[in-house]
C-alpha cells in the first residue's frame, strides 16, 4: 500500500455489509489515513420499482438488508464490482462466500496490486481432492493480495445499533494491523487484533456447525445444562480441528471474540440463511475423506442430522461417549 | 485409603448436595468399589413438625431442597456430621462455604486419616494479610487429608432431572482419579478428570462473578452482542487472576466444563443464593490489597455495583477501554 490517504472499498451490502459500511464509512470520515469516500459493491436489484443502489444514495439507508439505519453520507453505492474496487487499498469482502470466486474473477488484474483484502465471510470451500479451503486462501489465491480476516461473535442489527461489542481481527503484518483496527474500531465496537489468522478465520465457519447442535437441544427441550455440555463439546472439536488440519496455530486464539458462541443462535436465526449445514457438509467433506469421522462427533452428527440422515432424536446419544470424556491422561501424567 | 469397599459420605443436603446424592447413591449401590450405604449429613430443620432427616430416611425424599426427586434407598440422612463422616473414605463436600470451617473443626480427630475429601464449594475465604485461601485449601489445612474438587455447568434441578450435562473433578492422584470417576458419572452426568486442581476450584468460584456481569447486562437490556463481550471479558480476567496468583496452572483447563458460563446465570437465579456478590467482595479484597484492581476492571466494576459504590448504568463505561482491546503484541512479534 502507498502511504497517501488509503481508499476503502466494502465488496457487499447485506445486513453485515451495511452494518460494517456503517462503521467504517464514520471512521473514514473522521480519520486522516483514509480518503473520505468509501465505496460500496451493491448488487442491484429493483425496490417498488427502483434501483437499490439510487435508493442508497439518496437515502442513505439500505432499506432492504438494514432498514431504519442511516449510512454515513461518504459511504457511495456502486452496481458495478470493478468501478468500486478499482481504486481502493483496502477491500473489505462481505459477501455470501459461494460468489466469492466469481467476483475475484471479475476483479483479477482490475485492482491495485498492492491493494490488501479484509475478508468477513464464514464458511469454507470444498478443495478438490478431499479438503477445505479457507475463503481468505481462496481471495489470496485468485487476486494475488494479501487477506486478513474480521470475525467476531456480532449480529449485525446490535453492531448498527451501537450496542457494546468485540470483534478478532486477524492481521500478520505490523504495520497494517493498526490501520484495520482504526477503520473498524470505534467507542462500542472494540477490536483484538491477533496475528494467528488462520484459527480466527476457522473458529468463524466452525462455530456454525456448534450453533446448530446448540439449536437442536432447543428444539428436543433438553435445558441449560445440555446446551453448554453441547457447546463445549463443539468447542472442543474446533480446537481439535484446527490442531490437526493447521499446525501452528494457537489455542489463545480461541479465546478472542472470534470463537465465542454465545450469540451464535441469534445470528443463524437473524441472518440471511443458516449458514451451518453448508459448513457442516464442507467440514463432513474433509471428515469421512480422512476417515476421522469418529474423532468428531459432534461435527458429524450435525451434518448427518442436517441431511436427513440421523434423527434429532439421536443427537445426545451420538455425543454420549465422547473423546473427550475421560481421565486426561495426557495431564495427569505432567 | 485402604482396599476394601469405599465408604462415602456426603456433607450437605442442599438442593445441589441432593442432586449429586441421588448420582452417588446409584453409583454406590451398582459397583464393586464402593460400599452399598451412603450417609448424608443432614443439618436438621423441622419440616411441618417432623424432623427432615426423619422424612429423607422414610419417603427418601428431600422435600425441602429437591422436591420432586427421590433419592436412591441407600442414602441414609443423618443429623450428627460425626457420626455421617466417621467410617468413610471418601468426603464430599457440598455445604455453603461459610460454614466450612466449623464443620472441619468438628470432624477433626474424628474422620479416618487415610479419608480422602471431593468439595463441590464454590467461593473462597478471605485470608489474614490480604489474600485468599481456597475452600479445598483449607479443608486440607484443617483435616490434614487429601482434597479434590468438582466443578460444572451445572444446575442441580437438571442433574436430578438426567438431562445430558458435563462436570470437571480435579484430581492429582492418579489412582483416585478413576475411583472418583465411576462414583460421579452416569450416562447423563459426564466427567473428564485433570490434575489441574487449583483452576477447576477457582474458575468455579470465579465465574460467578462473572455472571453478575452478565446479569447486568441482562438488567441494561443490552442484548446479546454485549453480553458475549463480557462473558468474554470476564473469562480473560479469570485467567490473568490464575496467571498472577497460582502460577503453574494450565490455560486448556479453562476449556472445561468448568470454565463454561453458559449456564451461570440461571444457577445464580435458581440457587438458594447469590454467591457472585461474595466472590467479588473477596476477590476485590487481594486485588485492592495489591493494588491490582484496574488491571481487573469488571471483576471490580461487579464489586462496586454490588456493594452501592457505582451505579449499574456505568458498568460498560468501566469495562470500555479494557486492556484487552489492543494489537496483541505478544503475538504480533511471534
Amino acid at each position: 500500500m502507498s502511504d497517501s490517504k488509503k481508499k476503502v472499498c466494502i465488496i457487499g451490502s447485506g445486513n453485515w455489509g451495511s452494518a460494517i459500511a456503517k462503521i467504517v464509512g464514520e471512521n473514514a470520515a473522521n480519520l486522516d489515513s483514509f480518503h473520505n469516500e468509501v465505496t460500496m459493491y451493491v448488487y442491484e436489484e429493483m425496490i417498488d420499482g427502483k434501483k437499490l443502489t439510487e435508493i442508497i444514495n439518496e437515502t442513505h439507508e439500505n432499506v432492504k438488508y438494514l432498514p431504519g439505519h442511516k449510512l454515513p453520507p461518504n459511504v457511495v453505492a456502486i452496481p458495478d464490482v470493478t468501478a468500486a474496487a478499482t481504486d481502493a487499498d483496502i477491500l473489505i469482502f462481505v459477501i455470501p462466500h459461494q460468489f466469492i470466486r466469481t467476483i475475484c474473477a471479475t476483479l483479477l488484474g482490475k485492482i491495485k496490486p498492492t491493494a490488501v483484502g479484509l475478508s468477513l465471510i464464514k464458511g469454507f470451500d470444498k478443495a478438490e481432492g478431499g479438503g477445505i479451503d479457507l475463503i481468505s486462501d481462496i481471495i489470496t489465491r485468485l487476486l494475488k493480495i494479501q487477506v486478513c480476516v474480521l470475525m467476531g461473535a456480532n449480529l449485525a442489527n446490535e453492531v448498527a445499533e451501537q450496542n457494546f461489542c468485540e470483534t478478532t481481527i486477524g492481521c500478520k503484518d505490523r504495520q497494517l494491523a493498526p490501520l484495520l483496527r482504526d477503520l473498524i474500531q470505534t467507542h462500542n465496537f472494540r477490536v483484538v487484533v491477533v496475528d494467528d489468522v488462520r484459527t480466527v478465520e476457522i473458529c468463524g465457519a466452525l462455530k456454525n456447525i456448534v450453533a446448530c447442535g446448540a439449536g437442536f437441544v432447543d428444539g428436543l427441550k433438553l435445558g441449560d445444562n445440555t446446551k453448554a455440555a453441547v457447546i463445549r463439546l463443539g468447542l472442543m472439536e474446533m480446537i481439535k480441528f484446527v490442531e490437526l488440519f493447521y499446525a501452528g496455530c494457537q489455542l489463545t486464539t480461541f479465546f478472542e471474540s472470534c470463537g465465542s458462541i454465545e450469540v451464535l443462535e441469534k445470528e443463524m436465526l437473524e441472518g440471511q440463511k443458516l449458514q451451518g449445514p453448508f459448513t457442516a457438509d464442507e467440514v463432513n467433506h474433509m471428515l469421512k475423506n480422512k476417515n476421522l469421522e469418529d474423532k468428531f462427533p459432534l461435527f458429524t452428527a450435525v451434518h448427518k442430522i442436517c441431511i436427513g440422515e440421523m434423527p434429532v432424536s439421536k443427537f445426545i446419544d451420538a455425543i454420549r461417549f465422547h473423546p473427550e470424556h475421560s481421565v486426561k491422561e495426557t495431564q495427569a501424567t505432567a
